[in-house]
C-alpha cells in the first residue's frame, strides 16, 4: 500500500509529473458532507509555486476536477476521485541529468528499486506528488471542521538558523501566516527568514527549515495506545512528505534535555473537564489525544537540487561537475505548509473513523 | 490494527501487566528460519527491569515460550506465538491511584477512550506492553541477520543535557554499548550521564535522553516512495515506543538549519557500486534505502511516574498532592535500547517482504 | 495477513495440532463487553470431536483460557488473547504417511509453499486450526447478542444426496439444532442422515453436504457496496473454512435458474419500515443488509482422509496403495455447524465496526 | 476499505453512472511490465453492452485512458490511474422511480446506509461500477500472462434451467467462447440459451445463469492457508460481482453429495512433478494452489430491473405497481463473462505478489 494512506478515511494518490494528471482517490469519507471544488482549490493554490519571489516561478496553474463521489453539492459515501491536470510538462529540463543521479535525491534510490533508467525514474519523487495530498487533505480537512469545528494551521518556525518565537501557545489563522510570503506569522522574523532564503537563492544554493503546526479541537480519545498511536501516525504522516527529516511532538527533543518534574503536565479543572495546566505533551499522552490542542513541529532538509556546482559521480562511476538544470525553489518551506496541514488532517480524519467507543 | 504493525511481516502484540500474560504473534515469516527461544530471550534479558543500580529493582524474570510457528528449529510460514507470563502482579501499588490520573500519563486518556474505571485503565501503557514487541523484534532479527547479515546496534546518546559524541559513523556492538550500565559506549560520557540519573532518582524525580541507532547492510531499494517511505516508517515506529517524543533521520533538524551544499551527499563510486561520501541522508533517498547505514535517533521525555509530590488534580477536579507510589525507572533509556533495536527490525523485515522486484 | 480475518474487529488464530497450544487475539472488541470463558466454552464444546458415535472419538478435552484484554468480566478494548492447549499430541500416528502426500489433503501444497518435509507440514491444516475460529467467534457472537440482539444458527441440511426441508423461513434455536447428534432439527431427516454417516463409516468412507446458516436481527444498512459486499465476505469466510467447497446466499444456484419475475422480492410495510415479502436476496441487496434476516448455505466435501485404501504415489512419485492410519471423522458437518456460526459472527462482527454513518 | 480489492496487486475503483467518469487504481503493479491501453481495451469492450441483440442497446463507447504509472510503454512501478469518461448520462430514465424502490435492486439500502434520497443513491450499483474491474482487471491478466503464461478464460455454462456440458476439462479460447452471442462455447446449447433470453426479453422478463472459468498455468503454492485461502478469495471476489448469489470451487455442491473414495483426487507423477489424476479439487488444496487448473463456477440471478409490472410499495410505504423504465439486459450474463475473468485475474495478481518463499 505505498501509496495509500489511512485504513477508514483512505486516501490512494497516483500521478508523475511527466504523465497527464495527478490526484487522489478519498475513500471512506461519509456520505452527506457539503463538497465542492471551492473547498478545495484555495489549499491547491497556496501549494503553487510561484506565490511570490521567494519561490519557484514556474506557471502551473493547477484546477482540480471531481468525478465521482459528489452529487449536488454532498459526498454520496463513494470514493471521491480528485484529478489535476499537468500543463506544464517539462521533461526537457531533466533530459541533461538522465546520465547523473542527483545528489540526495531519489534518482539512484528509484533505479536501484524500479529498474527502471529513463526521465521516468524519479516520477513519483517530484513535487508535484504532494497535490494528491492537499486535494485529499482539503477533503479531510472539510470533513473534521463541520463535524468537529477543528482548525488545523502551520507556520514557518525556522528558515537555517533563525527562529521565530514559539507561538503554539497563541490561535493563530491562515491569513496571518500567509501575511508574509514566508509563511511565518511573526513580522520581524519573516523578513530575516526571507533575507536567509534570498541569499541562498544568490548563492544557486537553498536552505532548509522547520514548520510547526497547532490542531484545536481534537476531541479527546482518539488514537490507539500500541502502534497506532495519534503521535506515532503523525510522525509517519509528516516523514513521508519530501524532504522531511525529523518530527517532534510537544516539547519533543528540548523536553527529552529536562527532569519529569519540570516536563510533567499537571491536570487542572477547566469548564467542566479536566485538561493541563501545561502542554508539554502536546495533545497526545499515552498515544490518545486529551482534549489539548496537538502541537508538533516537522524538520525539512535544504533543497537537494541546487544551481550550485557539485562534485559527484554519474551511473557509471565517472566523476563529473554537476550544475541541476531548470528552476528550483531555494526552500521549500513556504510552499510545504499545506501540505503539513493536508498530512495532519488525513491522520486525523482517520483517527476519527477509527476510534471505537465502549459498548455502552 | 491499533494492536499490529507490518503488512507483510506482520506482528500483533497483547497483554496487560495485571493480566496472566503478555505477548506476540509474530505472522509472515519466511519458512525454513531456524529458531528457538535462545534466539529471542538476550534481548528480552536486555530490557528487563533491574539489571542495574539505575533502573527499577522489580524482580521480573521474563522467560518467553514460544506456542506455535517453529518445528524441530526451523520456521513453519505459520504464526509464531510468543508468550511471557506475568509472575508480578502489582495492582496493590496501583490502587491508591485510582482516583487521580498520573500527569502526563496516559491514566485519563484511556478513561475517555474507554469508559474504564479501574486500574486496569491504562494497562495497555504499562511498560510491559513492550514485551511483545521485543520479542516479535527478536524474531525479525533474526530473519535479517540470516538472510541480509544486517546488523542493528542502539546506544544512549544524550541523558538530559549531556551529549556523547558522534558514533554512528564507527561500527559499534551491543557488547560494547553494553559495557555500561547506562548503555552509552563512550565511557567518559556514560560515568556522566550515570550521575544524572542517579542525582534524579535521589531526588525523586526522572530525566529523559536520547537514543542514536544505526542499522547496517540495509540493502538498497527497501521502502516505498510516497507514504510508506522508510524514513516515515521508522518514524511512527519509534514514536509508538512508549515516552518517545521525537524521531529524526540523518542529519535531521540539525541538518535543516544548514544550506543544501553542505547537506547534500555527493555519489562517489565505492566496490564496484555508487555510494555516498557522506551520510547525512540517513541511508535513506525519497524514502527508499540507498544502501548506506540506516542512522536515526529517537527522543524520550524523563519518565511521567515520579516520586515527587505533583499538585494536580483528581478525577472529580478536586486539587491533590500526588505522590507516585511504587518503584520507577527514574531514566528509560538504557532499557529502552533494545526496544529501539526490536521496533527497527520490524520495519526492516516488513519493507523486506513488502519489496516488489520490476517483472524483468 | 493470511492468519487475520476483519479490518476493524481483527482476529488472528494461531498453532499447529503438534505445537502446545492453538489460539487467537480478538483485537478490536469494544470496551465494556462483559464476557468471561463461560461465553466461549459452550461453542468450543460442540465443536469438539467425540460428542456422539458420529465424529471421531479422540478423547481431546479444550479449554479456553483468557490472557489478555478482559478485567473484572468487562473488555478492556485492548486485545483479548484467547489460548487453547494442545494435550493430545498424535504425531506418531502421522510418522507413516510422511512419505506419501495424502489425496485431496494440503501435505503436497504445504510442501510446495513452505519447503517443509516434516510432519510438520500441513499443521495449519489441521481441523485444531478451527479452535482458534471458535473460540474468537464465540466474543463476536457476544457482542453482536449484547449490542444488537442477533442470533446465528446454522444446521446441517444436507448429507451426501439427503436433504432436509428448507427450514430457513422458521426460527430455530441452537437446542434444536443439537437434539440429533447430526445437528439436522428435521428428525425424520437426521436419522437418515445419521444412517448414511453410519454407513460410511463401516466403508471406511466419508461423506460431505450443506450447512444452512441463518442470521436475525441484522440491522440495515451493514456491509460495503463493492468489494466488502456482505455477501463477499460471508462467502471468502466460508469458503475458508477446511473442506469448504461451495458457498450460496439466499436462492443461490436455484435462484439462477428462475426469471426475474419470480426471483425479485417486491417490497412490503412492516412495523413501521420496509421489508420484503420473499427473502430470495438472503437478507443483502447490492451488498448492503436489508433487514431482513440473513441466509445462506456452505457445501463441505467428503472428509479426505480415510480408511479405505488409495491409489495415488508417494512424493518420488512411486505407485503407493495408501490407507490413512488413525481416527477421522467420516463427515464433518455436524461438527461444523459452530464452525460456521463462529464465521458467520466475525464478518457480522466486523461490518458492524466497519459501517460509517453519513455525516449528519 | 470498501472500493479497495487486494493488499499488494492492489485495486480501488471508483465513479458513479451520473458523474463524469469511472475507473481505477492500480498499485502494486511491478515495474517494467510492457503495458499500454491496447492491452486493456479488449476487455472493455467484450463488457460493453449493445454488442448484439440478447443485451441493452445503449450506445456506450467506453475508451480507457491511463493517467500515471506508464512511461515509453512500461509500467513504472507507481499507481497506474485508469479513467474512462462517462458520456451518456442517463439520470432522466431514473427520476420515475425517486419514489419507488426497485425490488431487489441496492435503491432501499443504499438509502439506509447513506442517507441519500436522490437520484445519486445507488450510484456504485451501476452496472457501470464493472468498468474499473475491468480495466484494473486487463492489467492484472497483462501481469499474469507476460509472467507465469496464465491463461483465464470464462464463459456462460448455465442459462436458466439451461445447462451446457462440462467443458472445464477442454482448453476454451477466448475466440470459442465469443463465437456465440451468449458467450457459450458449445454451439447447441448456445442457442437454446438465446432462445431463452429472447423469450424472457419479450415477456419484459430476465433470466439468471451460471459462468463457468478455468484458469491454466497457476503455479503451485499459491494462496495462505486460513482465512486467505485462495479460494476463499475467489468466493469473495466473485460474490462482489453485482447479481452474483452463489461459488463453488471444483466439484462443488455436487461434489458435497459424493463420498471421500470418489472424490478425493489422487496423486500421479506428470512431466516431472506431483499432479492429480482428477481435478474434482478444483486446483486448490488446503487453499494453496496446487499446479492443475482453477475451476470455479458464479451463479448470478436475473437481472432485478424488468420491464414486467411488479406489486410493491413506495418508500411511504403505499402499494404501487412499477413497471422500470429504460432498456435493460434481460440476462447479464454473456457481458458478465469478461467481468469474471478480471477478478480472476485480480485475485490471482495478489496472490502472486502475496506468497512468502522459504528463507532458504
Amino acid at each position: 500500500m505505498s501509496n495509500t494512506i489511512g485504513t477508514r478515511f483512505q486516501v490512494t494518490t497516483f500521478g508523475e509529473s511527466h504523465g497527464s494528471a495527478v490526484g487522489a482517490i478519498v475513500d471512506g469519507c461519509p456520505s452527506r458532507l457539503p463538497l465542492s471544488a471551492a473547498d478545495i482549490q484555495p489549499q491547491l493554490d497556496r501549494r503553487r509555486p510561484g506565490q511570490s519571489a521567494l519561490t519557484t516561478s514556474r506557471g502551473e496553474r493547477d484546477q482540480v476536477r471531481i468525478l465521482s463521489g459528489v452529487d449536488q453539492g454532498l459526498t454520496l459515501g463513494s470514493p471521491i476521485a480528485l484529478v489535476v491536470d499537468n500543463t506544464d510538462s517539462r521533461s526537457a529540463d531533466y533530459q541533461a541529468i538522465q546520465a547523473i543521479p542527483r545528489p540526495s535525491h531519489a534518482d539512484l534510490t528509484y533505479r536501484l528499486k524500479y529498474g527502471l533508467t529513463a526521465a521516468s525514474g524519479g516520477g513519483r519523487a517530484s513535487a508535484r506528488e504532494t497535490i494528491g495530498r492537499v486535494v485529499a487533505g482539503a477533503v479531510a480537512e472539510k470533513f473534521l471542521t463541520v463535524k468537529y469545528g477543528m482548525q488545523i494551521v502551520a507556520w514557518v518556525s525556522a528558515v537555517g538558523e533563525r527562529d521565530a518565537p514559539d507561538l503554539t501557545g497563541e490561535i493563530m489563522t491562515r491569513d496571518q501566516v500567509d501575511a508574509t510570503a514566508v509563511r511565518c506569522p511573526h513580522a520581524p522574523t519573516a523578513r530575516e527568514m526571507a533575507a536567509l532564503i534570498e541569499a541562498a537563492k544568490k548563492d544557486g544554493d537553498s536552505v532548509g527549515g522547520i514548520i510547526a503546526c497547532v490542531c484545536r479541537n481534537v476531541p479527546p480519545g482518539w488514537g490507539e495506545p500500541v502502534f497506532d498511536k495519534l503521535s506515532a501516525l503523525l510522525a509517519r504522516a509528516m516523514l513521508s512528505i519530501p524532504a522531511a527529516k525529523g518530527f517532534e511532538i510537544g516539547a519533543g527533543f528540548a523536553g527529552a534535555r529536562g527532569r519529569g518534574s519540570e516536563q510533567n503536565d499537571v491536570f487542572v479543572l477547566k469548564a467542566g473537564h479536566l485538561g493541563t495546566r501545561t502542554n508539554r505533551s502536546g495533545g497526545i499522552q499515552g498515544g490518545i489525544s486529551n482534549g489539548e490542542p496537538l502541537v508538533f513541529r516537522v524538520a525539512f532538509k535544504p533543497t537537494a537540487t541546487i544551481a550550485r556546482e557539485q562534485e559527484t559521480v554519474d551511473y557509471e562511476g565517472r566523476p563529473v561537475k554537476l550544475r541541476a538544470p531548470g528552476r528550483h525553489d531555494p526552500c521549500v518551506l513556504p510552499r510545504a505548509v499545506p501540505i503539513v496541514e493536508a498530512m495532519a488532517a488525513l491522520v486525523l480524519a482517520d483517527a476519527a473513523l477509527c476510534h471505537i467507543p465502549p459498548v455502552a
